[in-house]
């Protein structure tokens, strides 16, 4: 985890450029703990929490969604951005698997939690390992186009092998419980 | 990799918010596959590279960076933004662990590429492996106070386990190094 946050903060200045649905980018004028003060683009971002949801043949599941930013569909694990600043990162877990696969969590533990891009983005994503599965109904978004699928271990093996799996949050979930399973 | 890129984009405007230094903030009118028409937030980004650097010993090289949207300062790969449309991924990562560490790869090889975080931003990172480390000179950016480390096998795994690794890029490439030595 960072440490020294407070470090170099002594003067700062931020000025918002946009706010919309997802994206509220501010540049900010910061003075370095070396001295340097530079301006910086930060993007602020509430947050967000991914799932990977295991059952007992240790099959993980996938969604495949249409990301316009990577050009096509994309394999990923279910996830969201927290709905709130009161929603516990553990809940917007469940609520987003629940919504996008129909499942249910029994036991939800948290693998840990990851920077997405730091150079301009302060988002922190927080990963989950749900068991103990049970079918509820799934509820997608209007403009969440959802296909889900299980994948065995040999297919999760293979799909990051082959760039199958190409994104980053869902790259670490399923390397860690890949690490995990062997 | 995606599939499918071509599909959903019978109809799309984009409307620049703001040019930065890094960041590139569009609103993009599009028709997803499923005929509802969105608008999107896109940060257009030129993409980057990211290397791990391994030696004889199996240690890794790690820097640690002041991250203003982290709060603090994090250890991460040696990384960098492509310098232009025309530099080579590879190139790129050669020059970064070059300019950030003073090493120069005498084998460079592709782990994969990866969407840091396709739901808002079209950033590819590619990363690379580099062995065969001889020693150059150092050249940081002004803005850039770094200090480098190398992480025995242990020391990575402890890293991986408690936290001091926090960023997306540098967990995918370590738990793929990790994947590799075991």
């Amino acid at each position: 985890m960072p440490s020294g946050g407070a470090a170099g903060k002594s003067f700062r200045v931020s000025r918002q450029i946009y706010k919309g649905r997802i994206v509220d980018l501010r540049v900010e004028r910061v003075t370095l703990p070396n001295g340097h003060a530079v301006d910086l683009e930060l993007m602020h971002h509430p947050g967000a929490s991914a799932v990977a949801a295991v059952d007992e043949a240790r099959q993980v599941v996938l969604i495949r969604q249409y990301r316009h930013a990577a050009g096509g569909y994309i394999w990923e694990l279910p996830a969201g951005v927290l709905a709130s600043a009161d929603e516990a990162p553990a809940d917007c877990a469940a609520r987003e698997l629940r919504e996008e696969t129909g499942l249910v969590a029994g036991e939800m533990r948290q693998l840990g939690t990851i920077f997405t891009t730091p150079g301009f983005c302060d988002e922190r994503m927080w990963l989950f390992r749900a068991s103990g599965l049970t079918l509820g109904i799934a509820q997608p978004e209007a403009d969440e186009r959802i296909e889900m699928r299980w994948f065995t271990p040999a297919e999760v093996d293979a799909a990051l092998a082959d760039g199958t799996v190409c994104e980053g949050k869902t790259l670490v979930a399923l390397l860690m419980e890949q690490r995990r399973r062997d």
